[in-house]
C-alpha cells in the first residue's frame, strides 16, 4: 500500500526492542531499511528480521538522516540524548521510554485517542504511554459515555520485566538461589524480590509518590482527555516475569449500569472480557496476546456508584511494542 | 499470676496451629494440659511444647469437658461441627477460621476493640478476624480520632500460606518444576500460581464478590465499630509463601493532616511505621514479627482528603496465632 520507509530502533537488543522487531515483521510493516541500534557492547550482534540477519550498530555513530522514523526503546536518558539529532534530521519519532514531555510528544493509545494525530504536523513526535496506562486506557475509554467519574484507584502489580532484561535475570537468579537453599543477596532491588512484593517501584518524590505513579495518572488524563480526573495509583513490583496485573476501583457520580458496562466491554477494541466467575491472569491468558484481559467485573459491595475490575495485560507486547507499531501505522496513514 | 488452664487446639498440626503452639510457649501462657487435635491422619504425631513431646489426637474422640478453652484452627466446617460440643461442655472458644457468625462470636483485635469483652458473659466465644482485617484494623483504629472516613479501598495481596500447608507446597512444587524446565499442571489453583498473580481468591458470590472480600469488609466494620464504613476490597493471590501485602487508599471527608497521621502511627500499638522513602516488605521485615509494618504513607496526588499507604504483615503470626493468644490472655483477665 504505502512506499517502504527506513526505520531505526534505538535499544533494539532490549526486551521492548526485540518485541518491536518481531511485531514489525508480524504485521508486515512497510519497511525499507531497518537499523538496529544499541550500545557499543551489543554492536556486532545480529538479529533476524524477515529471514535476514541484521547487524546491531552503536547509536553514537548513527546518522539519523538515513531514516524517516525512529523508535526510542532504550532509557529516558537515551531518548533525551538522541531525540534532538533525530528531530534535526527530520525524522518522525515514537518514544517508548517516557523521556519526552507530554506537551512535546503526546501520549497516544492507538484504539483510544488517535484523533490527537490530526492536530500534529511533521516532524511527528509521539509517546507510547507506560504499559499499565495503556491497559487502563483501553478498558476505561469505552466506558466514558456510560458514566461520569469521580476518581480511579489503581494498584498496579508490575512484573520484573518492566525493568528490562536485568529485572528478569535478577528474579531468575534469586529464585534459583533460594530453591537451592542458598541465601539471597539482592542486587537490582533493595530487597529480595523472589517470593516477595515490593511496595515501591523506582524513586519517589518529596511527597512520597513514585515517578511511575505520577506518570500513570498524567498519561491517563491525557489519553482519556479528562484533565480533571482524580487518580490514586500505587505501583508494586511482583515476583512475576512478564505481564501487568491491575486492580481497579472506579467511582462514578451516579449509580453504575453493570449490564451496560459489560455490553460495552464485550465490544471494545483491544479488550477481552472474561466471564465474572473466571479471572484472567498474565501467565496463561494475557502473555503474547494483543489485547488486555478484563475480569472480575463487579459493582461495589456497599456502593452502587462503584465499579471494580481486574486487568491482565502483556507489558511488553500490548503495553509497549505493539502500541508503538500501531502508532507508526497511524503516522503512515497521516502521510509520514 | 493466674491458675493454669487446660486448653485444646483443633487443627494443631496446621500452619496456624503450629504457630499457636509456639506462641503459647513463647508468651508463657498459663497452661495446665495442652491437647493437640487434628484428623486421624495426624494422630500419633508428636509436637514439642515446653521441652515435652505432646501426642496429637483425633478431634472426633476428644471430650471437650477436659478443657476450659478451645482454639479452633482448622477449617470453617470443622469449627461449625465441633463448636456445639465445646460450648455444651462449657468451654470458652476462640475461632480462627471465621466459621461462626459475627453476632455469636464477635471479631476482636486485641489492641483495637478488646472493650467488646466487657459486654460478654461466659461461655465466651470470640473470633480472631481474617489476617488482612487484623493488619488493617491495627493501622486504621488509631487514625479514627483524626478523620472521618468516606471509604476505604484495599487491594490485599495474599500469600499461598493463607490456604495453609497445601498452598505452600503447591507454590514450591510449581516453582521448582518451572525452574527445571518442566511444564506445570496446576493442582490447588485453577491456574499457574508460580510467577503469576491470581485476581480471585476462593469462590465468588452471585454479584462477583469473593467470600473473603465480604468477610474483610464486615470484620473491619465490626472491629472498628464503624457499621456504615464503605469498603472496596480486592483479594489477590500472589506467588509469595508468607505475609500479607496490602495497598490501601483512605478517603476522608476533610483534608488529611499527614504529620498528625504520622505521629499517631509512630505511637500506635502493634504497628511499626517505616520512613516514607523506604518501604517494608513481608520477606525481610514483617515475617516473624509481632507488628504490622506500614510504609509509603502519603497524601493523594490530586486530593488532599486522600491517604495512601502500604502494609506488610505476617499472616500466620500477627494475622492469626498471635492475635488469638492475645484474645485468650484477655479472657483470662476477664476471669475465664
Ligand atoms: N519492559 C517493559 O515492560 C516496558 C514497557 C513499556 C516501556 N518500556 C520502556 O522501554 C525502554 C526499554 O526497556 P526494556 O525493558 O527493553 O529495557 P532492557 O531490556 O534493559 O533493554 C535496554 C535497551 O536499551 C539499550 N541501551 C541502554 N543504554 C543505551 C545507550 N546508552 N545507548 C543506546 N542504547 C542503550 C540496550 O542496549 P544494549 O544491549 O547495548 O545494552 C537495550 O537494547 C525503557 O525506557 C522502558 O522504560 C519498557
Ligand atoms: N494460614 C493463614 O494465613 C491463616 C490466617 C488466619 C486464619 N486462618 C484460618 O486458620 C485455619 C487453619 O488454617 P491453616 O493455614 O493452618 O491450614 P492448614 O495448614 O491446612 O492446617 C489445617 C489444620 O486443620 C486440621 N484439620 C483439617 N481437617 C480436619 C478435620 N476434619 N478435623 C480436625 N482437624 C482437621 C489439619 O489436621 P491434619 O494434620 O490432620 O490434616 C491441620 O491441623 C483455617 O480456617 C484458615 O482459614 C489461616
Amino acid at each position: 500500500m504505502s512506499s517502504p520507509i527506513d526505520i531505526a530502533i534505538v535499544g533494539a537488543t532490549g526486551t521492548v526492542g526485540t518485541a518491536l522487531v518481531e511485531i514489525l515483521e508480524e504485521r508486515d510493516f512497510p519497511i525499507g531499511q531497518l537499523h538496529l541500534l544499541a550500545r557499543a557492547a551489543s554492536a556486532g550482534k545480529s538479529i533476524s528480521f524477515r529471514g535476514r540477519n541484521l547487524r546491531v550498530r552503536t547509536v553514537e555513530a548513527f546518522d539519523f538522516a538515513q531514516v524517516r522514523l525512529v523508535f526510542f526503546a532504550a532509557s529516558e536518558a537515551v531518548t533525551c540524548q538522541y531525540a534532538p539529532q533525530a528531530r534535526a534530521a527530520g525524522c518522525a519519532l515514537i518514544d517508548l521510554s517516557g523521556g519526552l514531555p507530554l506537551q512535546q510528544a503526546p501520549r497516544v493509545v492507538a484504539e483510544v485517542n488517535s484523533q490527537v494525530l490530526q492536530g500534529l504536523a511533521a516532524p511527528f513526535q509521539l509517546t507510547s504511554p507506560a504499559s499499565p496506562a495503556i491497559a487502563l486506557a483501553l478498558v476505561l475509554a469505552p466506558l466514558r459515555p456510560l458514566m461520569h467519574w469521580q476518581r480511579l484507584s489503581v494498584t498496579a502489580c508490575l512484573p520484573v520485566s518492566s525493568l528490562g532484561r536485568e529485572g528478569v535475570a535478577e528474579l531468575a537468579r534469586q529464585t534459583s538461589e533460594l530453591l537451592n537453599g542458598r541465601p539471597v543477596e539482592p542486587r537490582l532491588f533493595d530487597r529480595q524480590i523472589a517470593f516477595n512484593l515490593l511496595g515501591r517501584v523506582g524513586a519517589i518524590d518529596a511527597v512520597g509518590h513514585a515517578r511511575l505513579e505520577r506518570r500513570l495518572a498524567e498519561e491517563l488524563r491525557q489519553v482519556l482527555a479528562l484533565p480533571e480526573l482524580k487518580v490514586a495509583a500505587s505501583c508494586v513490583m511482583a515476583p512475576v516475569f512478564f505481564g501487568d496485573s491491575l486492580s481497579l476501583v472506579v467511582q462514578a457520580v451516579q449509580a453504575i449500569d453493570l449490564p451496560a458496562v459489560q455490553a460495552v466491554l464485550e465490544q471494545a477494541p483491544g479488550v477481552e472480557l472474561i466471564e465474572p466467575d473466571d479471572c484472567p491472569t498474565v501467565v496463561g491468558d494475557a502473555l503474547g496476546q494483543d489485547v488486555a484481559y478484563v475480569g472480575r467485573l463487579r459493582g461495589g459491595m456497599d456502593d452502587a456508584r462503584e465499579l471494580n475490575l481486574w486487568i491482565a495485560s502483556d507489558n511488553v507486547r500490548k503495553g509497549s511494542a505493539l502500541n508503538a507499531v500501531q502508532l507508526a501505522e497511524l503516522l503512515i496513514k497521516q502521510g509520514l
